[in-house]
């Protein structure tokens, strides 16, 4: 009798899942329900496509269904919303009343905005972006908007605020919190509060009261002042989207699924993958939720492979992200200080500020890297902010988490030359130098108050 | 009574030496001797500076001579060529007569342009362009050249090349090798070769066989054929300069000093570092001869802190370079696959070509990423070449190298993902990904063969 595997969720880590357990079993029966219209695309695309950097939705979609449908030989049903799974029966039910059993079980239910409950909030100009039918309708109604507020100044938030400005709208953003970017330490988050300054009116402490409408014209109350606008985008970060399993499977506080590294849920046959898991963050040592692409595919892989009966692991996260808030790019990895003082770590921060590329050469500009670490000199984790060179650098101390090295470690990396790409002392290792004189400082200081 | 430490030699090693110890012993007697008529500056950034990319020349100095005299209290002595040393004896003398004593040593005695003997090559305009004093001569009678031949296709050949081209010379590149940079493996090699045909003229198998001159019209005679110039560069490679203390200290067969992590010679109180030094490579585990600037500098310091007194130690190398070769960033680290053979490894390489960026994302470009790993998958090293992002990409690698990681650690690595930096699935774990599929193609054709 051929096994039935049914994957919940046709996003990236269903698809993933899906994929890789064909690759695994040849004779696997797969079904993927999938609530919306488009199987797998880029969810961090939509800004780049809303402004129209990038011309057409369809580019977003990685895969065409029939892909999937005829090469893969996997049974992709799209607008098929799930309404009811019980995981121990090995059962679901589809909204339009079907009942289908399965055999293994893949939980790809990805995340869903969080939205405040004020007044006025259902309003159809009060938008979220986080599925592409949703953006596709939005871009179609852009020309129409002088003016938006986008409603959080997180990564997504600042993504939206740039996105909005390339297609000529005037923008505020409207945090409920003193600061932006509360994923990164304060010294670094100030330095992106003044890019987004450059660029669009930034309303800080001022948390989302209600809006009000009349026709299609829109007040934001916010706790200090209205705000008269098109559009509101909502950026408030994502929560898991497990209500269909609720009580059923172990989950976080928050309502992320717990898995193991085979991404096995607590339920036997039943896996999960993408952004309604927690995962293992490496230097936490803790599961932590972060719902980011990369690694919604390689657990969705993971999960695809095991319930298909093949042998995979995931390697867990250190929380890598970066992003692009106007001309500047944002990057970071492992802990923040402010992380490791929460987990009772005793941490330091060291910063430096050093040029992108020798600094004769055209286009050097200065980045600014900061290094947690103990005062013993364990890396914890970098943010680094610049205009140039960010990018893949950030990934350097990504591999120095993974591999849980020293300052000295870093300190030591043999790390690409040239006046075009770096300064003969990367800004990293310079960082990691700097780090090393702190830690003197502090182990001389701590000698001084030992007497 | 004040100890006494000789510098010999004021490039970057030398001159990191020097500051180096006076951070470590405030009162200790300090001397460079540098014969040149600068010290420490960028020999990386001489063919931006013939370009005109980089302005003036000065601006390649790393400090003004007055920083290290006035401010770090080092006695530099310029234009001091030595004549002779003694390390046991602990004295030397400079060609102007002078004799030295020393308590300490550092020789940081640099390397010299390979000039091969043939006739002709003593012609003023055959040159080389490791000093910036050549350079600067150099670039003031560029004017007048229509035509030159760089002779050697290697990083520095191929930077030559580009800059002359920029400078609006025509420019043809002669080897003696039936291909460019033989620090690649052949099938990267090609692209670059390809890169190069399309803006210069290449002529491989072609060993130069002498120079005729009729005023300042020359002829390169090569095995094959002869080229009307104006100008021949010679870019075959450096050799370390250490004729002076020849048969006083260890050096490897290449006339490399060969010295310990922290510096030191065979000699007691002699320390050596940069161009001048075999390092120890990580992956080899032996000592090579890879003069860069990064370990020059970093040598430099370790070698001044420890002759000073104070504590450091080096790391070694992984043997990272990179090169923009016209439009390409090339770049590797650790071993080609052809150095693993030559170091008697079972190795194997792993191709892909993957996008910079998500390929939706303007400004994505093909990358072609090699990794070369043993066929249970430690990683030995990786060459990267593409028109953008390959810069900080190979560190990554040069990272994993240092944390002795594996294919399945690098595929795990948690790397920053937005699509104007990467795709989803970086070219790196891309990479490690096609790496673990071909392993297991190996396992399965080693068992098939095994029954």
């Amino acid at each position: 009798m051929t096994r039935k595997l049914i994957v919940v969720g046709g996003g990236a880590a269903g698809m993933s899942a899906a994929s890789a357990a064909r690759r695994t079993d040849e004779r696997l029966e797969i079904t993927v329900l999938e609530s919306g219209p488009f199987p797998s695309y880029g969810v961090c695309g939509i800004p780049y496509y809303l402004s129209g950097v990038v011309p057409d939705a369809q580019s977003l979609v990685s895969y065409p269904a029939e892909e999937f449908r005829e090469r893969r030989r996997i049974d992709l049903r799209l607008e098929s919303p799930v309404a009811s799974i019980d995981l121990k029966g090995r059962w679901l039910t589809t909204e339009s009343g079907e009942r289908l059993d399965f055999d293994g079980l893949v939980l790809a239910l990805g995340a869903r905005p969080i939205v405040p409950r004020v007044p006025g909030i259902d309003h159809p100009r009060v938008v979220t972006v986080r599925r592409l039918e949703d953006a596709i309708a939005l871009r179609a109604c852009l020309g129409d908007v002088r003016h938006a507020v986008v409603v959080g100044a997180g990564y997504v938030g600042l993504e939206m605020a740039e996105s909005l400005c390339e297609s000529g709208i005037q923008v505020t953003v409207i945090d409920r919190l003193p600061r932006v970017m509360s994923t990164l330490d304060l010294e670094i988050a100030e330095i992106v509060e003044q890019e987004v300054r450059r660029n669009a009116e930034l309303i800080l402490s001022s948390p989302l009261m209600a809006v009000h409408a009349r026709g299609d014209e829109l007040t934001v109350e916010t706790a200090e002042r209205s705000l008269d606008t098109d559009l509101v985008v909502l950026a408030l970060g994502v929560q898991p989207q497990t209500g269909l399993v609720s009580g059923q499977a172990e989950m976080t506080s928050a309502g992320a699924l717990i898995v193991d590294s085979q991404m096995s849920t607590s339920v036997e046959g039943v896996f999960a993958a993408g952004d309604c898991v927690a995962l293992q963050h490496r230097v936490l040592k803790a599961p932590a939720y972060v719902p980011l692409g990369p690694a919604a595919n390689k657990t969705g892989r993971v999960a695809g492979t095991v319930a298909a009966g093949g042998l995979a692991s995931f390697g867990g996260i250190v929380g890598t992200a970066i992003a692009k808030v106007f001309g500047l790019t944002v990057a970071h990895t492992g802990l923040t200080l402010a992380d490791a003082k929460a987990a009772g770590m005793k941490a330091m921060a060291t910063d430096v500020t050093a040029k992108s590329r020798a600094k004769y050469y055209p286009g050097a500009e200065p980045l600014r890297v900061r290094l947690v670490h103990t005062a013993v000199g364990q890396v914890l984790g970098a943010q680094i902010v610049g205009r140039d060179g960010a990018a893949q650098r950030i990934d350097i101390i990504a591999a120095a988490l993974h591999g849980s090295m020293t300052i000295d470690d870093v300190a030591s990396l043999d790390l690409a030359y040239a006046p075009p790409y770096s300064p003969v002392y990367d800004p990293i290792t310079q960082a990691a130098v700097a780090a090393q004189v702190a830690m003197e400082k502090v182990g001389a200081m701590e000698k001084v108050g030992a007497r």
